[in-house]
């Protein structure tokens, strides 16, 4: 690959640029409208350049979706101040992560929208990043439940829930947000905020809601379930 | 249609028939591995028939959406009880859903995995089930306000939002019960609980969760973020 011709531009450099054209063009036509030349315009380069660096339409949706999902994640885990009691932290996480998509809506749109909606390759790329903050929120919980002393009542199953619940929440409201004019990163955290925390918080506290008893009938529980706090 | 010749069976029963092997084969082996010699061969029909009665087997795959987001609409609003308290009603919507989703995984595949994997028509006709299911969520959520008499201080904005986390949330938890052994409906639904409802809980009572004031540093809301409460 040394003998390719960069005009005065690094690969490296260049390369970029093709993936903000492409993460741009993908994220607001969607992937199958999406055309190289489009892209390769967008970029100020040749399509044949294009191809020449990122080989095909596919590998170079497959780098978007790796390129942003890298680029959210440190956005959250950077975010995310350790040390702070357990509210501040999703607090801080939470804006992290509603400031990252609502200033790359194109790359939200990229990681969960197009790259879900077009094959299960492209899924899978996004479904590794998801895991990854969804471990990361797990260890989140687990500790505010550490700091909270409330570990014996908080079953490693139930901290696996809420990580799930919490993770499928924002990213809702990043969906919600990004497509509803004035919603700014911070009220969209506020509002998780909110949501979530005063929850998890009266859980913390070992204040659970409780099923009531008498709901058997027809919206009951299905057979063979137990109870909800084991 | 009136020709096709149909062996005791009236069609509308084995049309079901076939849309049952097709919600089978579609939720566990996915959309593209899915061929329609398997799903003939589990209705026990001929290949024939199949693209006789559904045309195509994206016909077919939009019908199995369909008739499953139907399911599921209905069983959620069967199972939330209007007149209740808030969370009895939040708990009985969320019992249905996770009940109904538990009890039909290859439906959910269907619905929450399949639709949104392959390409932007099955998606739309997933996205237009969602859409109602946060319509009516939103209801839920504006009526608990009014009978805590909040009204003025729950913006109909932020309860949209809420609405989209709430769903978000349970989507995310229904993907996750039904890939784990032996989380029941009903746990599930505690979780979300026990997440949401103190959550909304202390919301309704006008327990707001407050953010820092000295928060503007690295993790800090974008620039021209306004009040979260507003």
């Amino acid at each position: 690959m040394g003998a390719v011709k960069t005009k005065r531009m690094p690969r490296a450099v260049r390369e970029q640029q093709m993936l903000d054209a492409a993460v741009r063009t993908f994220g607001q036509r969607g992937y199958m409208a999406a055309s190289m030349d489009e892209i390769a315009e967008l970029a100020g380069v040749s399509k044949p350049l294009v191809y020449l660096y990122l080989n095909s339409k596919e590998d170079l949706f497959t780098a978007c979706i790796r390129r942003e999902a890298k680029a959210l994640t440190e956005a959250v885990r950077a975010g995310t101040r350790p040390g702070l009691p357990a509210d501040r932290q999703l607090w801080s996480g939470l804006t992290a992560f509603f400031t990252h998509t609502a200033r790359y809506p194109d790359g939200w749109a990229v990681l969960h929208l197009q790259a879900r909606t077009h094959g299960e390759v492209f899924a899978a790329e996004a479904a590794a990043m998801r895991e990854e903050i969804v471990a990361f929120v797990t260890q989140l919980i687990l500790a505010a439940a550490r700091d909270a002393h409330r570990d014996p009542d908080l079953p490693e199953r139930e901290v696996a829930g809420l990580a799930e619940a919490l993770v499928g929440a924002a990213e809702s409201l990043a969906d919600w947000a990004n497509a509803t004019s004035g919603v700014t990163a911070r009220q969209s955290a506020a509002t998780l905020m909110n949501f979530a925390w005063a929850g998890l918080g009266d859980l913390m506290a070992g204040r659970r809601w409780s099923p009531p008893d008498d709901d058997g009938g027809a919206a009951g529980a299905q057979a063979g379930a137990t109870s909800p706090a084991t």
